[in-house]
């Protein structure tokens, strides 16, 4: 199903970005630039015994009210889990553990505002597509690593969202095949492997059984074993520890059977490269533009370009803001 | 990019299918059945010293004259290989082992007819869709598994051939990272493990390490080891043969980790499985549905159905011959 977008931009939109571990929110005018942004951080910002649903509906309405020279008329929401595309509902966050939440019901009711919901990286995807490096571009896939691993994708220009609101789900398709267990259930997928979980896990594992060699990775996290995660192999890493760097290069060759097994199978235009992983880690672009090239098949490599994502932690709100704009809600 | 077809179907055309061993022609009427048919194979029909293309293109000639009584105006073809959808020259077929060959101008030329040419999985997608299976269905991913492994893609009602009309190549997503080589010079490739080429490939492997064990096998191939085929392996499947069965069963666990990654990255409604390896091995269809229902993820799972390609070897001609009367050629 393609997400059927009307041409009546509205001047100011807000966008709102609803990640695992943090709210982001934004006013993006007319010219795609962010006028006014918020980011609070879930871990450091929920009282005692609130809700986080509870705690974003708050936050939005005071932005909402912060921002209200800018004219706000609609809302667009991006959430890391499957929506509902008929009732805007977050049917599943395994990020925010969520089940059925209505929170395109609860924000329009508590601001008054049209409420457009989409899928966090349909929302990237979109803002990448019209604002950032995918400008003009009819076919793409735009690939996020971060915690996890996901992707949205355009089709004869039009955002490609699937036969139920669930396509793009690019962290689960199968490179190891019996590999290890993935949080969805399944075993081998690219996520388990490349996305920033995956990455500490492996990390985690390799320290337990050789504490000599993985010492340094050991000593750059704060909490010893139990506490490493993507980000500190990624110190380890530019620090040019030996065993990060082994690491990392695995990471690309995994994160680039992915890229390679979505450049086959779909032959896009263009690929777009983002997230906490591939911006923390300098040098898993390089590897991937390079395996891609070399291992993908000469009749897909032709036409494709490899580009990274330009609108850093932005994208969700932009793209959100966006969607909102041009959805005529 | 899609396909663009037009609503002006003639009453008849015909339809050539260009397998790496067969040549099929057919004459397609309005209603979508097969008026009169010819198959040869290249292996018996080519006479020494001529060159397959030359072969083909008189046994297309032959074919309309003595269908002449359809009046036949335009003619679609299928090409097992990659097409330059400008020139309609086939840019590169590994099974023919062609290379730039102008085949849409040399049949025109000789015919004085209209030829639309195709990839091969894009004229049997495009037969299941409007004559088969996927009949009325919007969103269809059609893999078929025969010598490799190859998809066609409905994508909101149009035909989905990528970039540079490459889109669709399922056979070269990455299931096993780093594993078998495969045709194409990447490695753990799907086609690798469950084509017929990489079954027999696995099966030749394991007998040769294990003469005692694989008796069976080695005595259901004409040749001894070196002869072990895919339809070998499927034969003493049938017969009930241990080491066959444990086979197929891993073809089937591999064929579902391809399947699955296109369920998760793609959420299409409607999978179509067909080709020589899924009818020629009984079980197969059904550890692919049931490891898809088991391993995929829930959101979209819950929109799909498999079901069986309904045209069977007619597929490839019904396709060809369909598009051509569709693109107003």
């Amino acid at each position: 199903m393609a997400i059927i977008l009307k041409n009546n931009m509205k001047k100011n939109t807000a966008g709102i970005d609803i990640g695992g571990t943090n709210l982001r929110c934004g006013v993006l005018g007319e010219d795609g630039t962010v006028k006014s942004r918020l980011s609070v951080l879930f871990s450091k910002s929920l009282n005692e015994g609130e809700k986080q649903v509870d705690f974003i509906v708050k936050n939005v309405k005071q932005f909402l009210s912060a921002n209200g020279k800018y004219g706000i008329k609609s809302i667009g929401v991006g959430v890391a889990g499957q929506i509902d595309d008929k009732t805007g509902s977050v049917l599943f966050s395994p990020n925010l553990n969520w089940h059925d939440v209505p929170l395109k019901k609860m924000l329009e009711k508590e601001t008054g505002l049209d409420v457009y919901m989409a899928n966090d990286l349909t929302a990237i995807t979109y803002g990448e597509w019209k604002f950032g490096s995918g400008k003009g571009e009819d076919n793409i896939i735009c690939i996020f690593a971060g915690t996890g691993i996901g992707s949205g994708i355009v089709i004869n220009g039009s955002l490609y969202t699937g036969c139920s609101n669930a396509a793009g789900e690019i962290g689960h398709i199968t490179i190891v095949s019996g590999g290890r267990k993935c949080t969805c259930g399944n075993f081998g997928c690219l996520e388990a492997y490349a996305g920033g979980l995956g990455i500490a896990s492996i990390a985690k594992e390799r320290a337990a059984a050789d504490n000599k060699s993985f010492e340094n990775i050991i000593n750059t996290s704060s909490g010893g074993i139990g506490s490493i995660s993507a980000e500190t192999v990624a110190r380890a890493y530019k620090a040019g520890d030996k065993k990060a760097v082994e690491l990392i290069k695995e990471t690309g060759l995994y994160l680039s059977d992915g890229v390679i097994s979505a450049v086959n199978l779909l032959n896009p235009c263009v690929i777009i490269l983002g997230g906490g992983v591939i911006d923390g880690i300098p040098g898993l672009f390089d590897i991937v533009k390079s395996e891609v090239d070399r291992r993908a098949l000469k009749a897909s490599v032709s036409s494709l370009r490899i580009l990274r994502a330009a609108l850093g932690k932005d994208a969700g709100i932009i793209g959100a803001a966006g969607l909102a704009a041009m959805c005529g809600c």
